[in-house]
């Protein structure tokens, strides 16, 4: 693979942006890496580790000649972030992030751009439950999808140079609006988060069973919703109150569709009940089939042998 | 391990039985294992595969001279299972289960079976999404719980035969009442089974986004809960209809807290979300440490090279 961009800036040093300096690496993507987070110790930690070819102790400076600059905070402050880099940012710069929710990202950063700045925004769905700079590795997009969500009239070019970047990284690619990324994402992963939260919540409250009991016997499916409750907890906050409309469109019909199943049970109505249980089992098959999971058993965790 | 019972035999032939079986062969705890499941073709792959010494054509056959009698069928079934095999049960015999719900279990059970005859109730917690003869693994058990749900004045020593047994194929058990474990059970499964359909069904609903869409970018947390939404219906349909006041009570607390989350979402409330995140995690923590799940990211599914 050869080189996209001379300098690439990584500002916010969590899970994706150390994820993406291993594979921009892996590939020789760039000629630098530069890097920033707010946390004096994050960045100490990055120095340490080898994260990034230059740590910096400013947004701006980590900017400065950089051909592109990635945006790998959480939602809510992404335009703070903008508007701090902004004028040291190089004419003909391309700004990209990695949010997880699109319009109110976009709303956010493009009035604080300068002419002549190119705003390409991405998102690569992909993820685990851990955060920080050491939780990065650079298969974590291989194989998995990245948004593009240019607004429109964005420069093609540079819209092809952040593509071929995620393509780079090994990421499939896909372009879409930002408010059908919006929804989309609302389903694949807002409402399930959220839905992930409340039930680890309620185990938690619940004083007739204990959090021991809780945790011992998790392996009958409880244990894939902490998975997903064990995210970073600043990250989802600003997704969901960034993401509000479509999160709470998606419970709303949660919720509804839940209540039919609870009164299909309060009224022994099986047949409605194994006829859902039936059809959901076809979009499993349709993941496993698109390669988006493994058909081993448990996700293959170790006790298959 | 020395040998526990002289001869076992497995009503039903599913991914508990044929993992019991192996599981039973591995550690040499039976002279015989025999087998009996309603399908003829269930019956075909059994013998095709090796999965029982001997299946038999009738499950009145299978447990003649047992002295251990496993029902492995749906929680719904066991009642006319147990009247069915009853007079056939040798005098002194063990009659346990696996079911998932035990409060009605035993109230359909117990009052078919011979005086004489021991019945210890118990319930593997482990599984994966596969279902059928030739989903079992000798491993699935290993370090998973195992509870043992012994009537108000059983025979302990048929009790802890049977939990010889479950130590035997790799488990940690522990003794719990009927009651509490429904509860348990309610909480840790039943509820998340319920809710992991639901929101996949949610998916598959929507016109606005298509299942493609959905597929493609189901690696942002929804395709753990289209693993547990591919768990076999019929088990499920009976396990909800059969523990019903539990799953219905807590999924009372879950719409709860779901409509207390909902709210901080539309009021802009980020610190009462961010709170109860931060809390959630502690659980995942917990489940860690009691060797319960992996703390490879994703489950340590291949991306992670």
């Amino acid at each position: 693979m050869s080189q996209i961009y001379n300098r690439v800036a990584l500002i916010g040093l969590g899970l994706i942006a150390s994820s993406m300096f291993h594979a921009i690496k892996r590939a020789g993507l760039a000629g630098e890496v530069t890097g920033y987070a707010r946390s004096e110790e994050t960045r100490d930690t990055a120095r340490e580790i080898g994260l990034c070819d230059r740590v910096c102790d400013s947004a701006v400076e980590a900017v400065e000649g950089a051909d592109l600059v990635v945006l790998c905070v959480p939602v809510g402050v992404m335009g703070a972030v903008a508007a701090e880099i902004a004028p040291a940012l190089k004419p003909g710069a391309t700004v990209s992030d990695v949010g997880s929710v699109k319009a109110q990202v976009i709303a956010a950063v493009a009035p604080h751009l300068p002419d002549g700045v190119h705003f390409v925004p991405a998102h690569p769905v992909a993820g685990t439950e851990h955060s920080g700079p050491r939780s990065g590795f650079a298969e974590l997009f291989d194989n998995r999808w990245t948004l593009i969500v240019p607004p429109p009239g964005s420069d093609r070019s540079a819209v092809e140079r952040v593509e071929a970047l995620w393509q780079g990284m090994g990421a499939l690619t896909d372009e879409m609006d930002a408010e059908h990324h919006d929804l989309v994402l609302a389903v694949t992963s807002h409402a399930p988060h959220l839905i992930a939260y409340t039930m680890v919540g309620v185990a938690d409250d619940l004083r007739r069973v204990t959090d021991t009991e809780v945790i011992k016997y998790s392996a009958a499916g409880f244990r894939d919703f902490t998975r997903i409750a064990a995210s970073d907890p600043t990250m989802w906050r600003d997704v969901f109150l960034n993401n509000k409309e479509a999160t709470l469109e998606i419970l709303g019909r949660f919720t509804e569709e839940l209540f039919a199943l609870q009164r299909a049970i309060r009224t022994g109505d099986g047949d409605h009940l194994h006829a859902y249980f039936t059809r959901t089992r076809a979009i499993r098959r349709g993941i496993i089939e698109a390669g988006q999971d493994t058909d081993a058993p448990n996700f293959g965790r170790s006790n298959r042998g």
